[in-house]
């Protein structure tokens, strides 16, 4: 995707092959800087402190934090530790366990000397495929688009997202923001209502930030607006992204969705979560009892890092000293308060028989 | 109430009486700071850049202003045009109207050189007023918070609340919180979860900040997460406070209380309004359409005030340079979503019927 007149995926192996090149994205949007990963550990930092986040991208990242661990050590014993140890760095999403599955699957039946050029390959091939699949999520998502569109006569498609689930959460294109991109590329007209998304700001951080360097109008609004927007017909759909789906079609992704996508079934408007199929679990039926939610720092909610006037990054304590805080980091969206889930392979209900139409190996 | 040792209304003359004192809210909680309002222009711009702020509040210091007004110039066009000014300061909270249209009606008829001296004591009037009012919306809502704690066999009552509707937004007690102080001087174990309350962070700021003054225990969350808590049965009960409500029921508080209500209906958790009455708005049925809401500056959205590791306040830009931001201060929660309504005069149903039945003067 663009920044400024470069395209950029999210992340890459270095030219010299010795490290993994990955946006800084804790920095966003007020720093733009690259960051090589060169050891297993790295890569466990730059998931656990979010300098990559998105659940597809924590999944490349994973990918290759493994060929990196192979590196040094291409054991049995490590492949399970470093797999394990990339593992827990975040517990909701669930495409990091099914990258590494996919990686440990290539290279456990190979000779240690072989595994971690495998690994390697592996990881790029993950990649690879993952911007295929954001491109396909965003054709199909397109074609809703063109439906609202039509159906407004031409006039703006007002779209409100939450979270960050564009190409900065993935490899390329992004979920959420693929069908967005695309419409807006196909002279769609398209606006964007930008949840700052508490505490972590990856609204305001970056999508607003994407959005911008692609030329997308959008607004950025605070959590607490999108119901009063909703209200007043200023929503013509929804569009998030999801860390983990259930086979039923319940959805975890960025705390507060469920506030949305309370507020959209409460108006009539349509709330669709795009995801790549890695990104269902199909093990799991119930996702308010059976997701893992994780809690994160509560440093989180008490302190923001933001631009002085003096264009200096720093950061502020927002509430009185010792306040204790919570922070929750995801919430679980009901498959019933769900109009549709974009997948690589089209669009289907929230439901155990629309993810079976679409994948029906699983069924 | 209490602030360290001491105990404090936010308003009150100034010794000498040539001025009215009120505690500059726009730098708590970092620092507590007293302010003198001279002028009529003092305390509109008190008033509209949230020096002072909540419905309660806002009242009374409008009254003062119309009483600064007239000690300047007692004529009928300088009461009027006061009147005007400070009505326009805020469009949403209907208390500002109320306590400008009690202070005309009891100085219209005199003559010029009685007015100011009347106005200032009407002011005071409503300030004492405001006091013995709140002290019976917290003793009507203790009853409530009375009957959960005994469901609960004595566990902790949770308590969820948005934005500030404590002592810092009417004269002394509060109406969402007064319940909670009083239940909590009884020796009832209460807990607040503090929305924050994005863009001001008046839940960060104001109520954490009173409630830590007072010793209730409290923890601070994103307007994100509360739906989440309700959905794992970690919020007993909601209590909010209003900024005007229709004779129908519907509720106009700061935004983002439409979403906890929603939340709150969704998993079967009570959500109470505590008002005085003199936030209903006798006039209108439809809050929806009928209730303006204010629109502030963006810059509230894209900037934050904290403080730095140095102890210094000061000012951050959360959001990419230039990037458009809207910033609406209020939603309306539709009566449908309300428990009940906490009043002076008593708790009742979120309809006509209810509010007709506790003030049978308006029926």
């Amino acid at each position: 995707m663009r920044i400024g007149d470069q395209w950029y995926r999210t992340i890459w192996p270095s030219d010299d092959g010795s490290a993994v090149e990955i946006i800084d994205q804790t920095l966003l949007p007020h720093t733009f800087e690259l960051r090589s990963l060169r050891t297993v550990e790295d890569a466990a930092e730059a998931v656990s402190s979010m300098r990559v986040r998105g659940a597809p991208l924590i999944g490349a990242t994973a990918a290759y934090g493994l060929a990196l661990a192979l590196r040094s050590d291409s054991s049995d014993g490590s492949l399970e530790s470093a797999a394990h140890a990339l593992a827990e760095t975040r517990p909701t999403a669930v495409n990091l366990r099914w990258a590494l599955e996919k990686v440990k699957r290539a290279v456990g039946p190979l000779s240690p000397q072989d595994r971690a050029d495998e690994a390697w390959a592996c990881a790029a091939l993950i990649c690879d495929e993952d911007v295929e699949i954001c491109r396909r999520i965003g054709a199909h998502g397109l074609a809703r688009l063109r439906e609202v569109a039509h159906r407004k006569e031409g006039a703006t498609v007002n779209i409100l997202t939450h979270c960050n689930a564009g190409w900065l959460a993935t490899v390329d294109w992004g979920t959420a923001l693929a069908p967005i991109y695309m419409a807006h590329d196909a002279g769609i007209a398209v606006h964007v209502w930008v949840d700052e998304t508490r505490p972590r700001n990856q609204g305001a951080a970056l999508t607003s930030y994407e959005l911008a360097e692609h030329g997308v109008p959008h607004t950025l609004i605070v959590d607490n607006a999108g119901g009063h927007l909703m209200q007043h017909g200023m929503v013509d759909l929804c569009i998030v992204g999801t860390d983990r789906t259930t086979a039923a079609g319940d959805v975890a992704n960025k705390i507060g969705t469920y506030l949305k996508a309370l507020a959209a079934h409460d108006n009539g408007v349509a709330f669709y979560v795009a995801l790549p199929s890695t990104t269902i679990d199909w093990t799991l039926r119930d996702g308010l009892a059976e997701i893992p939610i994780e809690e994160r720092a509560p440093e989180e909610v008490t302190v923001i890092a933001g631009r002085t006037e003096n264009g200096e990054v720093t950061k502020v304590e927002i509430a009185p000293s010792g306040c204790r805080a919570g922070n929750w980091a995801f919430d679980v969206t009901p498959a019933r308060l769900v109009t549709g889930l974009i997948t690589e392979c089209g669009v289907c209900d929230a439901s155990i028989e629309g993810l079976v139409g679409l994948f029906p190996e699983r069924g």
